[in-house]
């Protein structure tokens, strides 16, 4: 049997998603949990590996157990076991053809920045704090003209090698929400970093160290160094995978 | 000089706003930064002494400092000294007779309850979790009782004495905002624990525990126990001082 499992947690404290030697990761947390419900240990695959410090709104993983567990005695139990950094919010059965990572359409990711001259103890290490007053036109300019299919490989980090770089942003937007702008990405797929590649080099053109219109011209650069900054993490949430 | 000071701070770290023997406090980490601008240690006096794990939006301290140093920049060098979960807000000159505490004509604080089957790591800590589904119109036939003037000595724990135990609370109420209940209370003064006990209640309310038109006979009867559980700490905050 085949569990779809839906989580959100706080990045914060751990190393990421994926389970790795050195540093605690949400991964070995859910599985940890499951092993005390399941009394064996399922291997989660999960939709994506998400950075050190980055949030979920919505993860999904999946696993695989043999006897049958009602659905929500699942993640009461999980709840349970979970530390308060990370939740369970819905589990149920779907085909054995099911993959968390290959079923995926698509992703929509958040970027939260805190945009005021104080900073806001409630805010901090989940949204990132720019004083200096930001341009969200000026950004809006810029990070429309991502949208469509590109190659991305100049906002992507050499970290994780993939071969094809090709990748298509259906959706990609800043909106002043009070004292945060929030930039919205959707796309079929994300290379490493591109998100806050995406969001650092946004700020930077609201900066006016990158120009509005050069969105077409840095990704026919396919030159790293010829986008902007790596925005930090913690301003990060996953917001949403579409299957 | 006296300096009016306002200060937001994420309560979970510290042991209340006043300084004591055991336990790292607010009043603490403040006097530290002003001290680094200083030179000397001022004396910075609250407007109320808040619980460990309580939180504030905005709290009101003064201070007495010689020199002139411009209010914005006080406000941006504290901000480099003080930790990541205390903000300076604002700070401005007042008239040398004004007391963050003497001075205030009321409070209104806020408790944050999440009303959800399942947690959410982002609210954890910063509002109290109550899986059951709770009756709002309950709670608010019980908390609008409360308004008036009144001996609240029942509403409040005997932990800190004072002589006189009547307040006049000028509005309570309960309000549904998405899976949160938002419960405002603004009074003249309050008693020690009393929001907790007042939120506490309207639970015990809201659970058939206690009547929802018993808040006259719990205050005449200036007893403890015919009031309802203290609400946790970390659901609480101060939200406004009122000069």
């Amino acid at each position: 049997m085949r569990y779809l499992l839906t989580i959100s947690y706080l990045g914060t404290a751990y190393h990421g998603w994926q389970v790795q030697p050195n540093g605690v990761t949400v991964q070995e947390k859910v599985q940890d949990a499951l092993e005390k419900i399941y009394k064996f240990r399922p291997n989660v695959t999960g939709c994506s590996r998400t950075d050190a410090g980055v949030h979920a709104l919505e993860f999904c993983c999946h696993f695989d157990a043999e006897y049958i567990i009602r659905e929500d005695k699942i993640v009461s139990a999980l709840n349970s076991y979970l530390p308060d950094d990370i939740s369970a919010n819905e589990c149920k059965i779907v085909d054995s053809n099911f993959h968390a990572r290959y079923s995926a359409k698509g992703k929509n990711y958040i970027y939260k920045i805190y945009n005021s001259t104080t900073p806001n103890p409630f805010v901090f290490n989940r949204s990132w704090h720019v004083s200096r007053r930001l341009d969200v036109d000026k950004m809006n300019c810029f990070l429309s003209s991502l949208v469509g299919t590109h190659d991305f490989v100049a906002f992507s980090s050499s970290g994780r090698t993939v071969e094809d770089t090709v990748r298509t942003i259906t959706e990609c937007k800043a909106e002043k929400k009070g004292d945060f702008i929030e930039i919205s990405v959707t796309a079929d797929g994300f290379l490493y970093n591109m998100v806050r590649i995406i969001v650092g080099t946004a700020v930077n053109v609201s900066d006016n160290k990158i120009s509005e219109d050069s969105a077409l011209d840095i990704i026919r650069s396919k030159d790293r160094n010829m986008a902007g900054i790596t925005a930090p993490p913690y301003g990060l949430f996953l917001n949403k995978v579409i299957y």
